[in-house]
């Protein structure tokens, strides 16, 4: 069992906290219109620190003589016809190039801290009907490396350093098969080292901690999913069905130049908001009272990870409004907190132990019971089963979260974050709280000892608000922390958001159709 | 060498014999606002005809007692992270079944004509995570089939009916693997014939006459699609990229229920339209004059495929306009030939003819030279090199078409269609003509006698055009054609559509970020 941080309850509940903490009204104060995202002088200026991140590796692998051999992901075919998977870039293969062309190569040389780019063979066919690939020139000047070459040159270059290596340290030997005539000869090498544990895990510790340019990308990353989420939260005349919320995120999302979002976008309404990973986003919105989406837009590669929920007519009910309080006190809490040295099991017990004292509150769990009784008994997982955060970077669920999703207490089953804070981690800060029979029937059924310290009566008043999710994304600095996410999650914000939207007929919007 | 239909030139140019056959302004007078697409009434009172889809290809297949088993795709994890690929039926699979279901499995009996559905197993993790799966009910209700099951009944049902059946066709045994422990005994078969040639052309030659059902779908998605081009047309003042276009494509798709696109959109401006696959889609449209936009929606898995034409600040150029007019001739010479019995490369011929008739008007080609000599050139290959257009359905280049890659005459080795036109297939008809100096390098610096017959004083004056290509989808009758295709390619109506658009104010529009 994990020790526990002071659990200091804020007797004024929630948003007030939050108020103090965020105060970021900025996006709400601004004419629609006008928003927009100047991209960083950082960014411009200079390139993705490549060669920075094979240092960092090596740091953690700490082997003399080593060499990284990463090839990245190709473009797949689709299986009986001509068209193509999206691509998407290996992400270990991105961290140490920053190379976002597919089928590209790296070698880095630990002795000679030198990493080699290689760029596959131009093909003349795709000349003609897909225009000029990146040249050599144009990769050495964009890419943080020392050489670049084309593919076709591997082995040759490879020959001059080959004496010198030790081992040859890559991910795994899928991606090599593509071009398999080139690799032929080293793929039988014994030098070559895959799937190896610590090398992976070199790589995932070096992932773990930002650099600034790696933070002003997801700086930027959210200053685009504010807009996305301001914009749904305004565009309610014209969003019938949860697929229309999801258009509407999507369209700002690239827009803005983020051509693909984090993970599938969660935007559903009513009872469906208790439904965790509800991805059919196919219900109307007609008859709901409560919205939530939960919604990142990836930029360069890093992705954000934000929910935030609304309610459908500008104004909150009474029990949405009391459980979005609930969460959002759950989140304050736990954000005053994050700092290096603070330990994320601690936290993720402490947004439980605010749970227990709203739902008390609220009478949904009986006060005939100790906050100590009900807290062993761990019924709130029946509203609130998974973790209070999870890394975050060039994955959604970043690495070296250390999680254990087979640890047999329920408190932790779920957590994807299992060690202690550092700064420069970016995490999510994403309490919640749902009301789901298929939860209760896993968390509850089974359990009398949990099922006697709810009020059945009263919790069947809050099922139609389906559940409430408040997501940001922090940044842990050396002192403290710094929410990444600008968007209000202050209440009446939002409900000005909603209602000035509403406030506009459909007419007004662009194109209803 | 093909045989050529006769050629038959208007005096009059292209777009008032496109007017003529078109005659589909319905879009352009409804205000924008109040686009609407209804769900026809026969896609809401019948099901998928799945076993007539059966029975089609037991009628090409033609072996008695003959079963299909095929399983359908299964969601794809991304390698190292807890993300998935986005899903896509597999299309044979679909066109069996009618079942977008994941890891779904179904088996047809020919002799009894008995199609049996095989949902798969339900773990009670996912339903905590994401909600209830469809229902044996359910399914049994939306799906054209006799019986649903679980796929963990599959051995206990199969060996209902294994002493029957002589060979069980399947495509492939990919998708087997995933439920390796259901299907292990059966995969070992001998009775089971995979990747036959002849089951393939079954499939093929089935999927080739499209039915009423697939017809209504095809409408259905032309109208989604008609809409996106119009409002990517009438939305200039906030399309400031081609991302932008693209986003506002994919928006009105979206909202109209249309998950995916058919293919991966080519949006490009200025030069880049003369790149036949661009899919940077990266550009800025400022000091541009053109903008093309090849893109399809995808409804129920069937796709549309459709390219556009416009200029940029509402008014075409001289050049724009020439090039524009001579590719709508080309598109209206050939669609009044498209009926039943035509050739398809007879057609693809004409248009070929066409152009020439127009390069040489232009100056771009010689006068020196006669029609006869340029056509035995194939000079014309290096303005035009695709083909007139490809089969359309379940794929946006449908199954079926037997094409000749390897083809030495230039004219038809990127011909996807080799085929007699016959009732219910789907067509598209796309000419184009490009000015892409790979393309010139390709198909004109080898070719002296080639080379001698272009002006290049006169067709650098095209240069900036980059390339226009005109892009309907014909379902051919039982007496000629029908163009499911119902956004205008008028240029005198497009440049009132883009013009109507422009003198909005940016703030006029939704949200501008």
């Amino acid at each position: 069992m994990n020790s526990l941080a002071p659990v200091a309850l804020t007797s004024a509940f929630a948003y007030l906290a939050a108020k103090t903490l965020r105060g970021k009204r900025r996006e709400m104060e601004k004419p629609i219109a006008n928003l927009s995202v100047d991209l960083p002088k950082s960014l411009k200026d200079t390139k993705y620190p490549a060669k920075l991140h094979n240092a960092n590796v090596q740091n953690h692998l700490n082997e003399k003589d080593a060499a990284f051999l990463i090839c990245g992901n190709h473009v797949e075919g689709v299986k009986y016809c001509d068209i193509s998977k999206p691509f998407r870039q290996e992400r270990y293969f991105y961290y140490l190039s920053g190379v976002d062309i597919p089928n590209s190569t790296i070698l880095y040389l630990t002795s000679l801290k030198k990493l080699i780019l290689f760029l596959p063979d131009v093909n003349s066919d795709d000349i003609i009907w897909s225009g000029m690939p990146m040249s050599i020139e144009e990769a050495s000047k964009k890419f943080d490396v020392d050489e670049v070459h084309y593919l076709k040159e591997f082995n040759n270059i490879f020959r001059m350093y080959e004496n010198d290596i030790t081992k040859l340290y890559t991910t795994d030997l899928d991606n090599f098969k593509v071009n398999e005539s080139v690799f032929k000869s080293l793929l039988d090498s014994k030098k070559i080292v895959a799937k190896d544990e610590k090398f992976f895990n070199s790589m995932d510790e070096a992932r773990l901690i930002k650099d600034e340019y790696e933070i002003e990308i997801l700086r930027y990353a959210s200053k685009i999913n504010d807009n996305c989420h301001l914009a749904v939260m305004s565009a309610l005349p014209i969003e019938l069905t949860e697929y229309q919320i999801q258009a509407e995120f999507e369209y700002h999302a690239l827009r803005q130049g983020s051509r693909t979002l984090g993970y599938d976008p969660i935007c559903c309404s009513g009872p469906a908001c208790g439904t965790l990973h509800y991805v059919t986003n196919t219900e109307e919105l007609k008859e709901k009272e409560s919205v939530l989406i939960d919604s990142g837009c990836e930029w360069m590669n890093y992705t954000t990870d934000v929910t935030r929920c609304f309610p459908i007519n500008g104004k909150f009910t009474k029990e949405h409004r009391e459980i979005y309080e609930a969460v959002l006190d759950m989140q304050a809490q736990t954000m005053s907190l994050m700092k290096p040295g603070a330990r994320w099991e601690d936290l993720h017990i402490l947004s439980h132990k605010v749970l227990i004292k709203h739902l008390m509150n609220l009478g949904i769990l009986r006060n005939e019971f100790t906050e100590d009784e009900i807290f062993e008994s761990k019924v709130t997982c029946a509203f609130y089963p998974h973790g209070l955060g999870h890394l975050m970077g060039l994955d959604v669920h970043d690495v070296a979260g250390k999680p254990n999703y087979e640890d047999p207490n329920p408190y932790f089953a779920f957590l994807r974050l299992r060690r202690e804070l550092k700064a420069n981690m970016v995490v999510t800060n994403e309490p919640g709280c749902y009301f789901n029979e298929f939860l209760m029937k896993e968390f509850l059924e089974k359990y009398p000892e949990r099922t006697k310290m709810v009020n059945f009566d009263v919790l069947k008043k809050y099922m139609y608000v389906g559940g409430v999710r408040i997501e940001d994304d922090i940044l842990i600095t050396k002192d403290g922390h710094e929410n990444l996410t600008g968007i209000t999650s202050d209440p009446d914000e939002i409900e000005k958001i909603v209602s000035k939207g509403l406030s506009k007929s459909r007419s007004n919007f662009h194109v209803v159709v």
